[in-house]
């Protein structure tokens, strides 16, 4: 790169390519071991010059989570058509590229680790958490929850988070399985949840209503048949 | 209490005494709310007497979670005898008079907020964890867990972290229920990853295989039968 064309770059061209150099050092190495040095070095600038657009690392990095978590919401967004296994599907395959892309970054911000957190990383996530919940409660086409629906929707959402991180740790099983799992999973959680809470129950007869025989609910309930030793209907 | 019994404490049951005095306020309400002052007026001593036995608030709070770390620990104590379904359902139930006993304390530490937590504190909470896991699968009798039952045990033992706090905020679903919710949701869950994994295949075949009619997890597959458009066996 040219001193012409780093003259050139205004204040916000300069963070959003600092912002995005970061997310790249921290989807290889996590940021507690990228250094400023090696920040500026990418993006092809002094150190000094990395601390005129950002007061110091941590600004950095918050300012990188707070663009990660945006591209996180953004690949919820899932058109509202077709079977909802399907749906779900498509949004965890969304969400494992993400934390593919991302993944020792993710992981840091996820475990929390104090060197790198601080409690405006953590309102991020929470942020991100509710945005998925209420895009879920929308593809429900539920207005108002009931306790158990959001306890069902927000541990899910919560059991996606922790799958995720348990799969970058090695990962040992293959992540197309495990997106379809998670599928599964919310299905088999809302069978449970059936079992206490009408809304919950009325919302799995829909859904299944609604499933063709190829999809990804439809394969559920196939597997438990044999698996599970039910009594004939 | 009077100035004689408070001399006669030794250094150790004096740091037992504010452990356990901080155990108690971080119980009602959370640990950034309760100042020095407040503990060593419970405990009946001066504050300069706190910072005698603890050079700081977090050096006591730290104390304190590992105090109550050790006692979750051993709350995960089950024998190995009758039903797994019954099994877990009593370490949940323990469980949840923990999380009930410690709420404001528990919260502010499984959310993670900066101002209580460090390094130490987040390295207790993973032992605990691993504690939990290892303790599930002696229950489940296994020695090498394949990388699917140990993402199965591992977010199941995070799952149940999750419908915990979830619970504590608000209280709005009965806890009896949810103990046994996430006792299903275990077999429910091993159920969706049996189709990946003849470990958790066999392990599921096991389980029924010694679960009396009465069981959680019996109850659980009757449920499903008149939940899921099954196909006949």
């Amino acid at each position: 790169m040219t001193g012409g064309i780093r003259r050139r770059m205004g204040v916000e061209e300069r963070r959003e390519q600092l912002i995005a150099v970061a997310l790249e050092l921290f989807g290889h190495r996590s940021p507690q071991d990228v250094s400023i040095d090696e920040i500026a070095e990418a993006a092809g600038i002094s150190r000094p010059l990395v601390y005129h657009y950002f007061p110091g690392k941590q600004s950095l990095y918050e300012a990188a989570v707070r663009r990660a978590a945006q591209e996180l919401a953004a690949r919820f967004k899932e058109p509202h058509e077709g079977p909802l296994g399907a749906r779900l599907l498509r949004v965890m395959e969304r969400f494992f590229d993400f934390v593919d892309d991302h993944g020792p970054g993710f992981s840091a911000l996820m475990r929390g680790g104090p060197a790198v957190n601080s409690g405006s990383t953590g309102a991020i996530i929470e942020e991100v958490r509710q945005a998925a919940y209420e895009e879920i409660l929308r593809h429900l086409e539920i207005t108002r929850a009931t306790p158990r629906v959001e306890l069902l929707v927000r541990s899910w959402v919560s059991h996606a988070e922790t799958t995720a991180l348990l799969w970058l740790d090695g990962r040992r099983v293959p992540r197309a399985e495990l997106e379809r799992q998670l599928v599964h999973e919310f299905a088999a959680m809302a069978a449970v949840a059936a079992a206490y809470d009408e809304q919950v129950a009325e919302l799995l007869r829909n859904i299944f209503a609604t499933e063709p025989v190829d999809s990804p609910f439809a394969e559920l309930v196939t597997r438990l048949a044999t698996l599970l030793p039910l009594p004939a209907p």
